[in-house]
Order: structure tokens, then C-alpha cells, then sequence
């Protein structure tokens, strides 16, 4: 049966993924909610779009009239945001989309949450948390350790979550994907900062630094269409009422657990990062 | 070596409880930080009050100034609570208290958290869960379930406080304390919700809703002496950078666990709420 999704934050580098690989299946019938209209140039068609800020519950809750199942991504995405980056999109936000799904009834809600919700973890054990021969894992049962302020909001919107799902009769289900590093071909590089910095002056390549990058990035990786089939399997469950998963690819180096992911969502990721050919020569353009 | 204590909220169920019973003591110094003056008439003499409200940053800050401490109790403090209610006094307030404490390099944060935060495992198995027979235990390290807006702001509190205490220089130290069932004799009941419900006619004495509210009054109680007891061991202690504990006594019977607070704080609890009078003849007036 087709299910009715509204998208939103569809033009980031997560949403973006969601809708390359998920664009020609019949289940879905994506609407985008977005700050502006960008539907014109779309590559698969236009795309029905509510234009609104995610901090105006009046003006966002018309588009979840509906709806099977809300992806919501829209947010305030770096960790260097302060509490004035967060306040309106990432926390407000969280509430007009919980609110606004309570009212519509709509059954489900995949949430994009990160990593930083445990972001401490990494800092703290970093240089050797990157080393495939280093045993160290961080799964879903495991305290919260925000490493910013963009970690804290996401924190919350779990709860949050999990207080709707647990407490009102919509949404019925509540998945919070702590997504860790998901790039975007057009402007990303395929591995990621460590290059940047390179463009940057920051360092050079072939420097412990570079190196340590490459690595973190190679166990931190969630190829686009892993995520994207991670967000299917969301979409498809019925068994899940709040739960917590990791979206990383099936990394030969990783921290971060994916066996709860398999086990209940029956996640299985195709994409490894430690397959990846070495930096810079074959590096894609 | 004294201590100077900022006091948030100071005329609440929990400050009071703080003042009247370690007002006396030379080892701390308060200071209070509340929305108006009322200490002209405070039985314990005039204290400093900067008054005012918690969501405004520039109001509050200069009372973080020569501090050692702050005991942040001020919030709106209903399970009731819409978003408005608690966005101001509990999200945005939060921040500022722990920003305010950075920048005037206090060192020790102890947080006013609630039961709330977790307060869906009693939703789901109370009744049986007040039975002394019932082996179900709580503690600091299961998830947080949240069974409201205001407890979901307090799980916020505790995770941007984590954030803080692990990333900043200042705070230090942060304790959050999950206070169950602190009640002040001048206003509230003796048993609690349970005397309560009688006087408004919701129930009659005997009856097994009264008894079922009896019964979880006692094992959610945290008597005054034993909460500031808690506190005070909050502010002696220096081994702790985050950590959480459960606000009760050594109630007979108990869903909270206190081993932790005994071995992290030595939390030693002086009263239990399974030695009560049986109401309503001996209830105190």
C-alpha cells in the first residue's frame, strides 16, 4: 500500500539521498515541507511543497493533513551553532512537527537525529577510536553525551519523541536516527573534512592529521543509499514504538552500533568505508 | 570553607526545605535569585534577592557573579504544563542558568531535575508498583522516558547540563537530581495527592484509589531534612563532573534507586515513608 511522506529539510544532504534513491518506487508519495519553493528544477518532477518555516506551527501544519509518516530533517545542522542557531529550528521545530503530527494523526515519525547526541564518546577516545583493531562500541543503550549544542537539541528531540509516541495516541511510532556522516557528491568531498582541510591550507595530505581524518571518516561513512534504505526500513516496520539506531554503513572500522539496527529493522547495508580507495589519487571528483 | 550559593526558586516546596534546614549552618553563604522580593518577611532574617525572571539572560547574570554554587530549582513545576508553560522557565531558562555559570566560572550546578523524567515506567506499572512485595527498581542508568512536557524539559536540563560540566571549563560539576515527592507542610498534605482528592470530592478515605495514592505517596516521599541532607551532600562533594540521583528517602518501598546516591555522595537518608502514621486519624495538620 502507498504511503503519503512529507519530507522535511528535503534539499540537505540526507534528504537529497532519501529522494535519489527512493524517488521511482510506488510505496511513496513524497510531499517536501521547506523554507522555499525549489521545486521548478527538480530532477524527478516538481514536487508538491508547503513552503514554511519549521518555528511556525500555524504556517507548517497543513501539510501534515494526510500523511502516513513524516521524515523530518529540517534543522539547524552544525555543531558549531549556538543556542540562538538552535532554539527556533531545532527545538521549536521538533515540537510543531510532534504537534502537528499528534494533530493530523499521523502514525509515523523518523526523525533525523546524530551522533553528536554521543559525541562525547568519539572526542574522548579519539585518535584510537578510529583504529580497526581498537574494541570500543557505542550502542543505543548507552547514556546521552551531547558535544554541542546541535547534540543537546537532538537529544531533546528524541525525548520528546519518545514522550508523544509513549504518552498521545499519535504518532504511533517514533524512530530516532542518529545519522553520522552521509555526504553529498555535489559538494562534499568523498572524504570529507580531511580534504577540506587540505583546500583549507588547514594541513596536508599524507600528514598524521590528513590521515586521522580519512580514518574517521571511513568509520563514521553512511553511503546515501544506505541510508536511504535504513529510512525504508523505517517506513516499512510496524513493530517499533521509540527506538534508537545508528546510521552508519557496514564499516569495516566503526563505533557504532548496527546489530540493533539489523535486529529490529532488518537493516543491511551494502556499503563499506574501509573499501574505499586510498586518498588522494582515486579520489572522486 | 564557606561556600557562596546561588538559590534559584527559593520559595518552592524544595528551597524552603533547603533554607529551614540548613540556614543555620556556617558553611554556606545564599544568595537568592527569584521573580520578586519576598524577603522582608523570611523567618531567618533578610536575604540577598536579585530579582529576576530566569528566561532573561541579562537580568539574571550579574547574580552569578562571586558564586560557588547554584541550586537551580526554579521552573514551572506541573506535569500539566503545555509547551508554552515550560519553553520560558524550563528550556530557555536552563540554558541561562548554565551559561550564566560558565561565564562566572561557578563550579558546582545542582539541578532540580524531576521523577518525570522517567515517570512512564510508574504509568505503566502502577498499580502493582507501589506493592512492598514488587521487585521493580529504577535507576540512574535506564533510559529516560518522560512523561510529560515538564519532564521532557528536565531530561533536556540534565543533557545540556552534561554538555556543559564535559565540554566547558565551567561548571564542573553538575548533579541532577530527580526529585520524587517533596511536600511542604504549610500547603501541602501529609498523604499527599491522596487527602487532596478527598477534600475535592474525588474520592472518599478507605476506598482503593485512596489507598493506591497513599501508598504512592510513601514511596515517592523525600522528606525535607533528607532532601536538603541530598544537597548539601551535593555541594561537599568534588568527585562528580555528571551524574544523577533519585530525590527520595529510605522508604520501605521504593521504585527509585538510592544505592547510587549512598556510594557516589554518601547519601545517608534519615526517613521512610513506610513508618507513617496510618491516615487520616494521625495525619498532622
Amino acid at each position: 500500500m502507498s504511503q503519503n511522506v512529507l519530507l522535511t529539510g528535503p534539499y540537505g544532504r540526507c534528504g537529497t539521498a532519501i529522494i535519489d534513491h527512493l524517488h521511482d518506487r510506488d510505496d511513496y508519495e513524497f510531499t517536501y515541507l521547506n523554507r522555499s519553493d525549489r521545486s521548478e528544477d527538480h530532477p524527478y518532477g516538481r514536487y508538491d511543497t508547503v513552503v514554511a518555516d519549521i518555528a511556525n506551527y500555524e504556517a507548517i501544519r497543513p501539510a501534515f493533513d494526510g500523511q502516513d509518516a513524516v521524515v523530518h530533517l529540517a534543522a539547524y545542522p552544525y555543531t558549531d551553532g549556538n543556542w540562538g542557531d538552535i532554539l527556533r529550528p531545532n527545538i521549536i521545530g521538533m515540537n510543531n512537527v510532534l504537534e502537528a503530527a499528534r494533530e493530523a494523526e499521523v502514525e509515523t515519525v523518523v526523525f533525523g537525529s546524530s551522533n553528536h547526541v554521543v559525541g562525547r564518546y568519539e572526542l574522548e577516545n579519539a585518535p584510537d577510536i578510529y583504529d580497526a583493531n581498537v574494541d570500543f562500541t557505542v550502542d543505543h543503550t548507552d547514556p546521552v553525551r551531547p558535544d554541542s549544542y546541535y547534540g543537546t537539541s537532538k537529544a531533546f528531540g528524541e525525548d520528546l519523541g519518545r514522550y508523544f509516541v509513549e504518552t498521545h495516541e499519535y504518532p504511533k511510532r517514533f524512530y530516532a536516527l542518529r545519522i553520522c556522516s552521509v555526504r553529498h557528491e555535489e559538494y562534499d568531498h568523498p572524504y570529507g573534512d580531511a580534504e577540506k582541510a587540505v583546500e583549507t591550507g588547514e594541513y596536508e595530505r599524507g600528514t598524521p592529521e590528513y590521515r586521522e581524518a580519512v580514518a574517521r571518516m571511513k568509520a563514521m561513512w553512511q553511503s546515501r543509499r544506505d541510508f536511504a534504505h535504513m529510512v525504508e526500513c523505517c517506513l516499512e516496520d510496524t513493530s517499533v514504538e521509540f527506538d534508537v539506531f545508528y546510521g552508519v554503513s557496514d564499516n569495516e572500522r566503526r563505533w557504532f552500533d548496527i546489530d540493533h539496527a539489523r535486529e529490529v529493522l532488518g537493516y543491511d547495508p551494502r556499503d563499506d568505508g574501509g573499501e574505499w580507495d586510498s586518498p588522494p589519487e582515486h579520489a572522486r571528483e
